[in-house]
């Protein structure tokens, strides 16, 4: 018997061509149908008509929007449904995050949000078995690695390459376990991982949503077109066509698609009718059996057939949809907002989290005003819109301008919100009520307080348990200016002219913070080489021989496969001095880089500014920076895992299947969310960047960078728009400034270098800034910590839980393999660990802390030790029964 | 305080773009999204979420399919919602009938068959008390008069013409009182009239259903634009504009349009939040308190005001939307379509209603099978096909080709239906059981009995009253035949030549069939002046200086005033013989007329051909036929409103209003549903329709009807096709044939000619074949009546009703003007009425046999006397007070 699993669901993007509210709402149903509230109102109306019927839910943020307006009956209710399965949660992070994009720290904390708030509103039948990234663009490894850390039993996604998946296809390798870490012992990162058979989508001819055309089931025959034996033949077919690439019994069909369900009578009534014109034919001998069902219902049935499943190590990028299609545009489309999340993650998520429990409670209710309230069902505001960025149309870059906008916005306020606690907490540490003022265009060098006063002081709170150093630059209209560090002493300190912004100066000198604290630095005024070369792509307009396909958000196609250099020549400029040495250098007005050395500086820093780019000859460009050197590659390149593990990239060349490459750049781009590098046996060049970005290495010895890019056709996967970038306050384009940080060193060495340069460029020092004389009792330095820790562990979180307790996360940050002295594994004393906290109790929780560390039991999978080379074909197996219900409820609850 | 009545209605047509069939199931959605199951669906289940939610459901086509496929629970639930007046019927006939090419019989049988079933299946409280014409693209007195006699207190439309209502906005007429009938006593006709505010459309910036775009009410102060203030403020303005042109201070809004409420929830959970906010203001004085309402509720507040309406004795033709834009097309449109509608009328209903009547038990269950099983919930085919056909996108003609077709298909089924009932009677009426054909393509000379049989008989039943002549002329291929009548007595008949079809010549011979009854004649082989011409208007493409208005389905726009004569000569061939007197004349190869003069007619027949019209200029065509007179008309002439009542016309001018005219000839077009006439003093020139077809008067003595259109372009009024009439059966386009009779009387008698010869026309007799000698026993003439009725009174109904009974509704069919002799009261001894039933019991029941007569109770309204000229200013009215909920239902019930 072939057991059939309709799994009814709604993809909800928490923004993309409308905003995260407007999608709440059904706000600017113009532009997209779709509106959130209606689904979740309709979906529990239909659940309850009949028990039969399943849903699952994904999104958080949508979720708690919902439940938040709900009556305490409906409340209720919805309990009752979740209790007895039919309302399943899947996923259950705040938002299904973007993998290429994406930074560890900023998922791990938005599936804890969307978890827990999941686990304190329904308790242990909340808490989703599966996780199901249905929609983002290829899959990263490090993503299957934290789903198998927070207990998930598996894993299903529906894109992938489809010259993978055809060959997958083909050998009944659609279902698979992926080893998702070389460095941490199996199981501990394998992750049962399922590829769905048609994207998310339903069969075709199954749609039976109100955005559908399908043809309903007529089954009164006292009407027209009676179609009920057409219906079920062509869902036979299906069926069987299925069956026919999966290994075991039983097949999963998602029956939904992007915001359906917002009249869920519309498909459940004709699901009701299918499924039972479907098994009424068992009566004739049919051997199909069709069931109402959820991924973790399916997902058991699986892991009972006890077969053994095919092995993977490496990951899923590049991810193409056709010979021309690669999504690799969008690991650099929107930089600039790139890299506001990033920065964000810095100082909303961490350093406010940090501040918030280092400053105790008055940083929550104190002098500069009152910050979130903790109640279990409030969830901080900062933290929302950290985890609505993760989104795989956010930090993607793959939405309308309107709701990059909207991102952008709420991270402002994000930021605003958690001002009060940073001024609450800083007060608290320093004993000094005095302003804060928070420069929050330093980007951009514009600071209202450095640029007119005469005398400040800059407090720089460290969010790293390791002391660090830190080039400070101001722009400031004086000529001469005297620093002076905590305990009073003279700090170096230079000013240079500027040739840009408000300010006629800039002021530059190195600051020291401590583990997690900070150091208070006093400013007074006193009167008054060759670089690599930027080149650039032009975007193919989806006008040649091969292929139609543009470049857009998603979407990375260059009309040829050898950059144009925009200048062999550059004006250049050079400063030298006590702190810093700078190469000022200007390719074309909308090209320029500076190359700077900082006195005892383990990196060289290439700062450069893109835009706005011209379009003018009506052709989109996509800039790079290509890193030329003399180091024997042999095609090979490394690129990090969400700002995590490594991961060895070769050229033309995919790990599990034999790959016919047809777009020679685009296809051998793959995401670096915080590092690159090339090595030989001598030398490896790693560079460190300030955002995710896309790149690869298409020559020996060579690794390239796309820093920006603007194009003037939509990509045809959407969002229906060019990723032009233009708006009100930047109407000629956008210009976008950033940061890489090269660093060269012998490769058994390298990771410790690196990993600690990447840290410090994730999390960076926040700079506060008071005017005029300190108070003299000011506590001008605090650390939180009774020593730094050691190299290879970072904290990774410090936050308020509850009232009475915080959550730390402590991370071994260097792969097995990395380094001699720091991949070792390190014991640390939590009773040493603060300075201002003492610890009372602990306990181990999983990592996204909706679970008992101990009461973490996954499934076991059975696979074959090692790579598995291709394998032609492959036995069908699974237990042999006809599925009555999905049995899998009775057992967890 | 100003009460705001928000009516949540749908507005499902009973077939347009998509069939009847495909909106009840919601297929073919790439066409247009909509599902009436859904609908209906999900209105109960909102209704019962909140006991203040309202609905109004119009059309029982839609209600009973839905109705059929119910448990018995949900049944139970729905009646409980009707008995609490939470849904509400309004209209309630089986669809909401066309008014200007309808005929009075076919909708007095499709709203009885649709109050039959809310009566039978919901008792008392499934009564409409309203008439709900929001759609019909204007308004025919005859319609009015009907809703009154059919117990409704009161009507709502929609559409009237644009300069009509400006004119009743300013002087607050836009509810009025509508004396629907010169010949009945008042109030018998009366019948309050209300104009919709928005047609029926929700305000602007207030729809909230699933199609529309307008801003939900975002009202959670956590998420983006809260918008409560505006939308409120939005609501007021509009509120007390609408109040500003209406008399009291009830206003009405129907919240809702076509195919509205899929998704329910999104309208009422708007609304519920509207009305929450608004009557939130009303404790800081704002003087708006909005309820859920009904039109019945609203109507009942009216009635309570004690106001004087103004009083309104013509109709609503023609209308128009704007200048250029007079929906007077549809009059003509589907010529073929029309009077396929109408000869079915005679078949479907009139005759096989009738003989199933007269041929007792065994019509239904015979020698020739089964028909229609009697139950409550069981609405015969026959009736259904008949029903749908009303809808006022069907037998208008402004529906998709497709829907046509399936319209055109149903009433074809419908008659294979009625066949078995047809035979089974005719066999138990006769003593044979011979088999009987049925020659269903006479229209076009197509018999194979006829063509080749030697010796057959025909049947001829009457469904009139009064006995009637008809001549009979059938295809054949001898050159000579012998006719006996039933008596055995020889019949003069001759054999012309044809010269098309397939057919070599055509045989004619008048026949007399007795009252209510059959004849039958044997028939066996032996052996083997100048006329009015034909115009036509060209159709506006919609590309002139004046307006971009093309002529289309619904709207008629003639490229310039002038009709392009087809020929000024003819081919012509005279026949004469001693039966029919013919003169057949070419205009062209698709413009033909046949002009006859049978043996003691009282008519001269003019049959026309028109088709397939060419298009190979580009341009669109509009084939009239004039007839130019010396009668002098003062360019006033009289048509029929749905068969029934006449009134008269006046080129260039509304009796109401003052007319400023913008297209002469399409504002001067009206229904002629069964008949047109000028006169003057001296002479009545009448002529009598076989179907309904747009005519006027353009200059003094002429009168002009419209035969046929073929149109390049859509008129943008939604059905998006062009009125082209293609298809694979007829794919140069269509053939239309047709008559007219003309008739030429003294004024004063003209009415006791057309009145009969009018019913003649639309109760055609049927005739039905058998092949060889008949049976010697077999009964070759039979009457149902024991005597005619006298020539005023009209058997418009005899139908079986249920196992015991019978429905029987007689009609004066003169006005009380027309006729010296015929208008004057009649009285009928019903015990003396039928030579075979015996009437064992009677009850008197209103127009739609939904009410004992005595118990129907209607509003009365106070109204000036006599005609009313233009009144400028009106003074308001009202009761007092807030409405906190409607209470018409606490009475009712």
């Amino acid at each position: 018997m072939l057991n059939v699993h309709l799994v009814p669901h709604t993809h909800d993007d928490v923004g993309w061509l409308k905003t995260v509210d407007q999608y709440y709402y059904g706000d600017r149903n113009d532009i997209q149908h779709a509106g959130v509230q209606y689904i979740l109102d309709s979906v529990v109306d239909q659940l309850l008509k009949n028990p039969d019927r399943r849903f699952i839910y994904v999104e958080t943020a949508f979720f708690y929007r919902w439940w938040k307006q709900q009556s305490s009956s409906m409340q209720q209710t919805v309990k009752q449904l979740v209790n007895e399965g039919r309302l399943e949660f899947v996923n259950g992070g705040w938002c299904m995050s973007d993998e290429a994009t994406t930074h560890y720290s900023a998922v791990i904390d938005q599936m804890t949000m969307g978890l827990r708030f999941l686990n304190e509103t329904f308790g242990p039948c909340g808490r989703p078995r599966v996780a199901w990234h249905i929609d983002p663009f290829g899959h990263a490894r490090e993503h299957a690695s934290m789903f198998a850390q927070m207990g998930y039993d598996g894993f299903f996604f529906g894109r992938l390459d489809y010259q993978d998946r055809a060959r997958r296809m083909i050998d009944k390798e659609q279902e698979l376990l992926w080893r998702a870490s070389d460095s941490l012992t199996p199981p501990m990162a394998d992750l049962f991982t399922g590829i769905l058979p048609n994207g998310y989508n339903p069969p075709q001819g199954f749609c039976w949503d109100q955005s559908c055309d399908d043809p309903p089931i007529r089954d009164d025959p006292d009407l027209e077109d009676y179609n009920v034996d057409d219906v079920v033949n062509r869902f036979l077919t299906i069926a069987s066509a299925q069956a026919a690439v999966y290994k075991t019994n039983h097949i999963i069909m998602t029956m939904g698609s992007d915001f359906q369900y917002e009249n869920a009578n519309l498909w459940y009534k004709n699901l009701d009718k299918l499924i039972h014109y479907v098994n009424a034919q068992q009566a004739n001998g049919i051997k199909v059996n069709v069931l109402y069902s959820t991924p973790s219902c399916y997902l058991q049935e699986l892991h009972r057939a006890n077969l053994t499943w095919s092995l993977k190590t490496d990951d899923f990028f590049p991810y193409a949809d056709d010979a021309h299609d690669f999504w690799t545009g969008y690991f650099t489309s929107r930089p600039a907002l790139k890299r506001y999340e990033r920065i964000s993650n810095s100082n909303l998520q961490v350093t406010c989290n940090q501040l918030e429990v280092l400053g105790g409670p008055v940083s929550r209710n104190g002098h500069f005003g009152e910050g979130d309230i903790f109640s279990p069902l409030t969830v901080k505001l900062n933290s929302q819109t950290m985890a609505v960025a993760q989104h795989h149309d956010a930090v993607s870059g793959t939405e309308k301008q309107h709701v990059a906008n909207d991102y952008a916005r709420r991270l402002a306020n994000g930021w605003q919100h958690c001002q009060v606690v940073v001024s609450n907490s800083l007060a608290a540490l320093s004993g000094s009520s005095a302003q804060r003022i928070y420069c929050d265009n330093l980007n951009i060098s514009v600071c209202p307080l450095t640029e007119s006063s005469k005398k400040f002081s800059v407090n720089v709170y460290n969010p790293l348990a390791r002391p660090v150093t830190w080039p400070v630059r101001l722009p400031v209209n004086g000529t001469a200016y005297t620093v002076s560090d905590a305990k009073g002493k003279a700090v170096d300190c230079q000013v240079s002219v500027r040739n840009w912004g408000f300010a006629v100066n800039e002021l530059v000198f190195q600051v020291q913070a401590p583990p997690l604290g900070y150091s208070t630095y006093s400013v007074s005024l006193v009167k008054d080489g060759p670089p690599p070369t930027s080149t650039k792509y032009n975007a193919s307009d989806g006008n040649n021989s091969q292929s139609d396909q543009p470049s857009g958000a998603y979407i990375f196609r260059p009309n040829s496969s050898t950059p144009f250099i925009i200048s062999q020549t550059a004006k250049t400029e050079t400063v030298q001095n006590s702190v810093v040495q700078e190469v000022r250098q200007w390719f074309a007005p909308w090209v320029s880089q500076v190359v700077r050395l900082y006195a005892d500086s383990r990196a060289l820093e290439l700062e450069w500014t893109v835009g706005p780019l011209p379009i003018d000859d009506s052709l989109g460009k996509e800039v790079i920076t290509r890193l030329d050197t003399s180091i024997k590659t042999s095609e090979i390149f490394y690129t990090d895992s969400n700002g995590r593990e490594v991961l060895q990239r070769k050229k033309d060349f995919r790990p599990t299947w034999h790959l016919k490459q047809s777009e020679p750049i685009a296809g051998n781009y793959y995401p670096i969310n915080s590092r690159a590098f090339i090595k030989d046996d001598v030398d490896q060049l790693t560079v460190v960047t300030d955002r995710s970005q896309g790149g690869g290495s298409i020559h020996n010895g060579s690794l390239e960078i796309m820093l920006h890019r603007r194009l003037l056709y939509d990509d045809v996967r959407g969002v229906g728009e060019p990723l032009n970038e233009t708006s009100n306050i930047f109407p000629e384009g956008l210009v976008v400034r950033g940061r890489l940080l090269l660093s060269l060193d012998p490769p058994p060495t390298a990771a410790d270098t690196h990993r600690p340069l990447a840290q410090e460029m994730v999390l960076q020092p926040l700079l506060t800034f008071t005017d005029g004389n300190l108070n003299p009792h000011t506590q001008l330095e605090f650390s939180g910590l009774q020593a730094a820790l050691p190299p290879a562990v970072h904290l990774l979180t410090l936050t308020q839980w509850d009232k009475d307790s915080v959550l730390l996360r402590l991370e071994h940050q260097f792969q097995s393999w990395e380094s001699k002295v720091n991949s070792q594994p390190v014991t640390i004393n939590l009773q040493k660990l603060f300075s201002t906290l003492e610890v009372l109790g602990m306990s181990e929780l999983n990592l996204s802390a909706n679970q008992w560390k101990d009461e973490m039991i996954r499934f076991d999978w059975n696979t074959f030790h090692g790579y598995l080379p291709i394998i032609p074909f492959w036995p069908v197996g699974g237990t042999g029964g006809k599925l009555t219900d999905c049995q899998k409820w009775k057992e967890i609850v």
